[in-house]
């Protein structure tokens, strides 16, 4: 069957309906579960049972897709798991993400600014994976500094250490897909709500599609051209 | 081994320290996931292969607990329930209470009031159970009207129809227990973040007692006196 996606135009207005005066859900409410799948998914990928690695690293980018990363960072601490956030540039759109990084501290989850030597993560032998929360579905190229040269980095190590990305392998155009020879190749993609239209472009050998972020009813995937995914019982992910 | 337990004055310094200026969690975010761990609770007790009923009454009081039951009740929606929602007395100290009732339209969940026939709910023959989201931790006697007598149907309907209480019985005293021969027995007792000494006077043979609210990390726990609680992989919730 094919693969059903929303583009990254019809994504946002999605987005804003839901946050709209109507509906009127709160980025808080989403973004918790949001990350809370995200963390789902690692944990359903990447058990501590069978995975004796613990050691998360989280890049969380500057918008909302790097939220999502640090509610999933806070998550995966209460699964068991030793995240740690490299946070290179926050974001002061509004107070609560400030309140995010608190919350990260309330659970003494290591928060690394650029002045942090946070590579040497991407080589310890107990990091089990990187979750890419960098950019999500509103991405516009080009990459800007720090975040073109943390891509590189990743990608330079992708072939030994998973990366999970958050709804967009970052870097990828949306609609598109990768757009240069050298770029991520998630080991796993958690598309949020609905998958972009990049996700056709992954090599179903290489990465795992899960998707997450269950929060609307059956006619809201109706109305904007998807299926409802049928997730099972209470889980907040389906594997695609 | 005692159940642990936090008094009704301390689950109110708790609740205020999470949501105060160092720790920064928002009651957006807390009542989403305490509403998602009740809606959990109830798909573990009552699965819909087995049960066969899907109808469930959600009755939602005018403050934090009445919230956690709105948000519950999203979510048994998404778990394919058919919630209804009696909310008698809405809340006006943030229009966040508002917003949550937007969602529910945005579901297709009926929010019926003091107006409408919310009884005939208590002996349709497709009711499965009713959550009891009325008062929780912050409960003072005595009861108002129209809780009396809500609370009255209820328990002329309790031998037939399971009810699920969020966090405290309705009308019991939080730290003491029931206070009147006639009192609401629970099927199923969901308390948020840990037990509250109530809930030392279930009676085991007739009330399932699960903890949900997985939001802390363990020396938070023990800095209010209880051991954290060991919550599987990434469930929501504890059946203690």
């Amino acid at each position: 069957m094919a693969l059903k996606t929303v583009s990254s135009k019809l994504a946002a207005q999605l987005d804003k309906e839901l946050m709209g005066p109507e509906i009127g859900f709160t980025l808080e409410q989403l973004m918790e579960l949001a990350g809370l799948s995200v963390a789902q998914a690692v944990q359903r990928q990447f058990p501590l049972s069978i995975y004796h690695k613990n050691k998360i690293l989280v890049v969380a980018g500057p918008g909302n897709n790097g939220g999502d990363g640090l509610v999933c960072a806070r998550h995966l601490a209460l699964f068991g798991y030793r995240p740690v956030v490299f946070y290179p540039k926050r974001s002061s759109r509004t107070p609560f993400y400030g309140q995010l990084v608190n919350q990260l501290k309330f659970f003494k989850i290591p928060v690394l600014s650029t002045d942090d030597d946070w590579k040497q993560l991407l080589h310890a032998k107990d990091t089990l994976c990187v979750v890419d929360a960098i950019f999500g579905f509103s991405f516009k190229p080009p990459v800007r500094e720090p975040f073109g040269s943390i891509i590189s980095e990743l990608i330079s190590v992708q072939d030994q250490l998973p990366i999970v990305s958050v709804d967009v392998p970052t870097g990828w155009d949306v609609d598109e897909g990768p757009v240069s020879t050298e770029h991520i190749v998630p080991s796993m993609l958690v598309s949020l709500t609905v998958p972009k239209p990049c996700s056709a472009k992954l090599d179903k050998d290489k990465t795992d599609h899960f998707v997450g972020g269950r929060f609307i009813p059956p006619d809201f995937a109706v109305k904007y051209g998807f299926e409802p995914f049928p997730y099972p019982s209470t889980d907040q992910i389906l594997k695609l």
